[in-house]
């Protein structure tokens, strides 16, 4: 199947990201993608204070334009994430996944938040803007199961662990890394991932956009089960194709059967 | 602490090997190093017949040997894994560290063993000739809590976890990738393990022995809590010297709390 992985230039202007994004999802399928991947949090930069601002409940404007995109496109498109309205007014960082109906084949809520309270230096709270999701998430296509984390969901083997076990063989990560975590760990995790879990990994980023006060490292790119990064962005918009060979992760996993030689008699990684 | 991680050029001859590991841990020694550290099988080369033959039982001569190194040379000594003869005649692939008074302080027996059976391709299976151990190891010294698994282990984020969970604050790996999966996975395994348990982890491996039916990868290494190489030998004949800051891996968990932002009330690893 032909993935476009989209890093699109965020701002600060919400109508103008979703105009880029519904931009950029048609020129994906011009190119003959099967799926689009946005970004994580791709009509709002990382700003604690735009979240409120521009968070929508599902089935608002931003989602349903998503879902329109879907169906006039005719792809499977894995919406990024957005700032999500919950039912009580919390805010959730989710990411939701429309089928080429258009409808909403799943939603994963950011699980791990960004927190970082250095003393005297960088304090970063996520949580204190953000609700955390509790779900490990998959979807079926016709081309196989994915499944889908959120940025700093990237940081933990055990969610990646349990989406494998749910079924997944590629995983997407809409995510913005940052300048300083980006260059030391963006690449490696991606590739740490596909490697020990066997499963090709997606890492949408936007583009760098260094007047945001939180600068994207972008660099999107795609690792096969191997671990081998097969397709990368630079820093600037673009859309990144791929193939994703689900036979590939079939052929991997029996020639280096590392799943099945799990010591599970020893240690059980379980959903509570 | 400094640090000796010991590239031997490992061969068929057992008797020649351990001479070459006790030239060279009198040579770490001589180079100021507390801790000296072999690779798996320092005494063996990864085959599966010679493993009965140059077995040995704890308390024998080649673990003597080590016991009486630590002691002369006055450093902690990781003494790689040796083929150990269990009480049943089975046989482990078993890593033993010893104190600097010759005590034995630490004993891992190998938990994931390297089974691989392609239809009409490579077959390698270590199952057949060693018994799995079953559990984490971790040891103290008087600079902190290190773990230790062995080679095929390193594949398996849960028992670093698990290990981390434990205490380890620096995980040693004596291993042998060898020339397929060391340039894909070895750096990256090594590096991915360190980020994500933010703990120093220090792969050390036998220099490369074409003649070797199993031909080692070698390219020993240090990564420190942030993921970042800090040291690496080549394929030769060599020995690594580092420092491992304890202090470092404080910092480093304070300053981005991995660990402590695990969804625990989500999912639960736990030894059974």
């Amino acid at each position: 199947m032909k993935m476009a992985a989209i890093q699109p230039f965020v701002t600060a202007d919400k109508e103008r990201n979703i105009e880029t994004a519904l931009r950029l999802i048609a020129e994906s399928a011009r190119g003959g993608a099967q799926m689009a991947v946005l970004p994580e949090m791709f009509f709002c930069p990382i700003d604690f204070d735009l979240f409120p601002k521009y968070a929508e409940p599902a089935g608002g404007a931003a989602w349903q334009a998503m879902s329109d995109a879907a169906k006039q496109n005719g792809l499977w498109l894995v919406a990024g994430s957005m700032p999500e309205t919950g039912e009580g007014g919390e805010i959730y960082n989710s990411c939701f996944v429309f089928a080429p109906d258009g409808s909403c084949a799943a939603r994963h809520r950011k699980m791990h938040l960004y927190d970082v309270d250095i003393e005297g230096g960088t304090r970063f709270m996520e949580s204190e803007s953000v609700t955390p999701g509790s779900e490990v998430t998959v979807f079926d296509t016709p081309f196989g199961r994915f499944g889908v984390v959120v940025c700093f969901d990237i940081r933990y083997p055990e969610l990646f662990r349990l989406t494998v076990d749910a079924g997944a063989e590629a995983i997407i990560i809409p995510a913005v890394f940052n300048m300083s975590t980006g260059p030391l760990h963006w690449e490696l995790t991606c590739r740490a991932r596909a490697v020990d879990n066997q499963v090709y990994t997606v890492g949408c980023a936007p583009a760098r956009n260094e007047a945001l006060s939180y600068v994207p490292y972008a660099n999107s790119l795609v690792c096969s089960p191997w671990g081998e990064v097969t397709a990368r962005l630079g820093t600037e918009e673009g859309i990144l194709y791929t193939d994703i060979d689900f036979a590939e992760v079939k052929k991997v996993r029996e020639q280096l059967p590392l799943l099945k030689l799990r010591r599970q008699d020893v240690y059980t990684l379980r959903l509570n």
